[in-house]
């Protein structure tokens, strides 16, 4: 259906297919995201089976279905250590299908069923019935060569997709991608969070690796930055534009030198607090701030979830099981150091994502509408949804405008998903739109030239991807 | 009007109707309220003068009169100890119909006129000029057999209704209607308030009363569970399938024995902190918990209301005078410490009620889209509203699916309003639904589960209904 | 447009269409604002060039054009201390149109496509190339006597405008208004704040201006009360009906009369902490809530707004310039201490505003379902717009009725904006109510008058302007 998800009262439902086909073929931006720069690499990467393909990565799918007291193992995942099975995936498949009812009305159900009907060209309703008949077209469609990750992202008219890789990787796959003469454009992104969240699980362990990797004998907060900037330099030598900060919250300090390296000192030995902790990460978000206003990578920062919230199934499973979850966010306070030290650096730029839509009209909106370094990402993962899209615009266009926003983030290691998640965003707009549109508070130049920057324009200029 | 208060938009319309009529009928299942058991208990029970029936026992009501400055004395309500007088009932509903305009475009009005229409067969509009001839209407009714409460019940449908009793309660009334041979099934929830929370008003004579109602001497800690179970089973043996639970925070925490024993024993020599009082209840929610895990009996908890906030009043007339007021709520910390014990036991629910609608999209879906054992309550309170149910499906259906909701408490004591309560609720799933439903988010066959599910199905499996 | 922002639902539209016709020609009541009493003081009153009155003055619009890197300079904005300069207004003017497209979707953007058409007469999009045309259509209007204060004042049909004046003030502009025999009602309203925030800037100065303006000496805080009391007198005398109080947060303290000196003595010395300035605070709102009870002066309280959060911009441009940052607001524990003292005063009003929208459902609305004394402001600054205006019916409506707001501020120091922003509202208030009645939740009866209220009668009402 054309017009599918967007008013049912004609006059906006006609404006938003306008501006929806005006954008719908335009490429696609994808400037961060999970997606695992491997398959790129190998021209002949196979996807495996369509439940790993689809059900064992995501845990979008799968924590809903343990909501309701399926069990993990059940669906394939395996508990940490366990030799792998060889578990029947037709059976999870069906599994998955007889209750998929959970899902309606949710974006998993929409993102899965425009997929099949999109990219794989099947237009079976996922239910019990047509579990069988999915699972083999799947299958069939996965064995073919147009499927394979490089055909699909020229089919996807993918422009560039900037994949997340830790401060110590050493982008091997990045670079067998450039080595293989192969057209398509995939970059890194700098994530320093393993080495810069003291707290976080082998912390230590990260550290050494991050010696080796910058070839800096890390051993206090010196040598740390000392080796953060070897790093940077390199993944911008690669291609990365841009970094990536994950923090429970916004909080940022300027600590002392001496502060940091007595944190850092007690890091090294075990000793470190949860408050020391927290003052470090807010302390290297600042450094951070400041290595982007010198080396122009955009700096992207992620705050609001708690991981892993459900200690027995972490013990048993590890992380990304489904298990994180959000908690209130604050920025006015929490970032004033950060803004004091860096607010009028013209070549920074701040890209703020959290999980507290609170946040969106009384903060963020405010705070980007000033400050010249903020952009306001797209809303984030449980509010990566049809309503949360439009929550966010109607909370934070009047006041922010639209060319503080940053267009769309994928945000997503679902790779044939890809396409459908920016369809539902540039049909989001259209429709948010269309209703400015027929109530008069715009024209349709401004809609049309709107409905592009947000689908494409803003993204690019955003991410520096020119 | 029989598509009243839905979507004027003529496809989606249309589409509320037909599924809204598709549940219109089906029974009642009230697993959560207030109505008073001794109405039923009593064949011939009378429900007394149109304001002793719908403006003293309505908290709703008389709120809003007072702010705008009408007493609760001219509203038929008596300050504590006061001599009962002979209040002229006909003046006070003259009164209350002179300021109904204060009540438009707000639930109360939408209940009222609606129950006088549904129940009552009054087409008047509630003002001046009809106050009158709508009281003597209501009069002529309420003399009529066939509204008394037991014929009411079959009349409105009601295939269950729960009633909340504190722990300490004989339900002597419960036993009546047993005893009667009536066939309503009218069963008790076990609220252990009075004698859980230590700062709770008469604190100590709830505890002996438990006492004697247990059969156990409550001298610590330890009696205090052992008595708490006795009467846990005692509930179970007359019907009941819950408990509920109030407390101004979800903080929770497991306080060790020692600890648990020494603040009980402040307690019972009136030096207990808030602090003191804040722990017990967060330990003995856990408590509760274990036994509901044991016992299976669903555990419900409300929370985030500031009872009595008036003092004035509360001094003259007592509690539950419409002077609680919200406060923010937190979820995903405070509860941590219960889910971490029994997040996994399979036959343990615990459903989450709360008057802080920020916690719907960012704490609440997330949480019970991930946990078994978390379902979510429908709006509360205030919220139990056109708009407060529709903010709420917005807000968390794409995250939790409807099947980690509990579908509709009416959670009142205004008996003859029941019908119209639940009346709203359907309307605004079909509403809710038939909007998804025209946009293409869902199709038929879901829209018509969807909300048989939400009008019905849920709640019974949730409550254990069956 | 006549049905202009209106919803696209035809029967929706045609009812707001009809309820706002009923109000669009009310006179205005602007009971709060900051328009200046100088230009009604003086009969000639010239308001300068287009740039001098629509752009230097009006941080909506150089916020947005500085957070996309214009400098406040090129905008006509000096540093504090700067010579002045002969800007190019022309050029400036130039520069605002070429980035217009920032203020798409914006209530900025609307008020002044509005207020050109509306007010000046002139249907030109603003744009690069209408740029100059626009500027000398301005120019030309404003050298006309029918574009005067007085002549406007008249045109917009404002029945009362309240002024917003320091304690201080001796009010000589508003004087010489009623000297001058001139029919416009132009009142002050009392704003302490620079004397009873002991952290306001400047702090010091004003207390000895306040000790001149009383004819008290203010050494303490006995003092202060007493020269506060003075010049209420003063400014009810001048027409005053209403005092402002602006503070970060609602947090209010009865001080004991020993620490209140304490304190007061601190801040003369200059050594007052933070927490002393916010216990300060807290502690003088309820002397004003004391002091309205007593004389009758509506008592209005904007919370929430951290004011200069860019110290380099207020280090070099002073206050006021867009940088002001909302946070997180409370009521219902911060106000306690006020409404215990005062909620049952029959002669108090108190109006809340504040920048989180997440209290207006959950704390405002019940507050002020119940409390005579309690009535809910428009939503404030970011949120006086259509959707932002949309969301606070939304959220309040229900809980509190229309009854407990106070209908529209205009809370402006753009003048010639006054007309369009009020439209803006009766737009709004004009399609909701439209929505609720082709919903059938209303009647015709209760839409016609309830627009009425929320137009015209709450205001003048509520701050006793018969």
């Amino acid at each position: 259906m054309r017009n599918r998800y967007f008013s049912s009262e004609p006059a906006q439902n006609s404006a938003a297919l306008a501006l929806y086909e005006s954008v719908k073929d335009l490429p696609l931006i994808c400037p961060h995201g999970h997606v695992d720069p491997r398959m790129f690499a190998d021209p002949h990467y196979q996807f495996g089976s369509p439940v790993d393909l689809l059900i064992i990565p995501d845990h979008y799918i799968f924590r809903m279905l343990y909501s309701q007291d399926i069990s993990l193992n059940d669906l394939g995942i395996l508990p940490l250590g366990a030799a792998p099975t060889s578990a029947d995936h037709r059976q999870i498949w069906g599994t998955v299908c007889d209750n998929w009812h959970l899902f309606r009305a949710t974006p998993t159900g929409i993102w899965l069923r425009d997929e099949l009907a999109d990219v794989f060209g099947i237009d079976l309703k996922i239910n019990s019935a047509n579990a069988a008949a999915i699972y083999d077209a799947i299958e069939e469609r996965l064995s073919r060569p147009e499927f394979r990750p490089r055909a699909l992202f020229e089919r996807f008219n993918i422009e560039v997709l900037a994949t997340t890789d830790a401060a110590t990787d050493k982008l091997e796959h990045h670079q067998a991608i450039r080595d293989s003469g192969w057209g398509g454009r995939v970059i890194p992104t700098f994530r320093p969070d393993a080495v810069v969240n003291i707290d976080s699980g082998g912390w230590r362990a990260s550290i050494d690796l991050l010696s080796e990797a910058a070839g800096v004998d890390v051993h206090d907060c010196a040598t740390l930055i000392q080796a953060l900037e070897q790093r940077r330099a390199f993944f911008k030598s690669m291609g990365a534009t841009a970094t990536d900060h994950a923090a429970l919250t916004a909080y940022t300090e300027v600590l002392s030198r001496a502060d940091a390296e007595a944190i850092f000192a007690r890091a090294l030995k075990g000793e470190a607090s949860a408050k020391d902790a927290a003052r470090f990460t807010g302390h290297m978000l600042i450094e951070m701030a400041r290595m982007s206003s010198e080396d122009g990578l955009v700096m992207q920062l992620h705050v609001g979830s708690w991981r892993n919230h459900n200690p027995a199934l972490f013990a048993r499973y590890g992380r990304d099981m489904g298990a994180d979850i959000p908690i209130r966010a604050e920025f006015t306070k929490n970032l004033k150091p950060l803004l004091d030290r860096f607010a009028a650096r013209p070549d920074m730029t701040l890209v703020l994502f959290n999980l507290d839509e609170t946040t969106y009209s009384r903060e963020l909106a405010p705070l980007a509408g000033h400050y010249p370094i903020l952009r306001l990402g797209p809303p984030w993962w449980f509010f990566d949804s049809w309503l949360g899209m439009t929550r966010f615009l109607d909370a934070v266009v009047e006041t922010a405008g639209i060319y503080n926003l940053v267009g769309f983030n994928d945000d997503t290691r679902a790779y044939p998903s890809i396409p459908t998640r920016h369809d539902v965003w540039r049909r989001v707009c259209a429709d948010w739109l269309a209703g400015q549109l027929v109530r008069g508070f715009i024209d349709e130049e401004d809609a049309f030239e709107m409905i592009r920057a947000l689908a494409y324009d803003l993204a690019k200029q955003t991410y520096r991807l020119d």
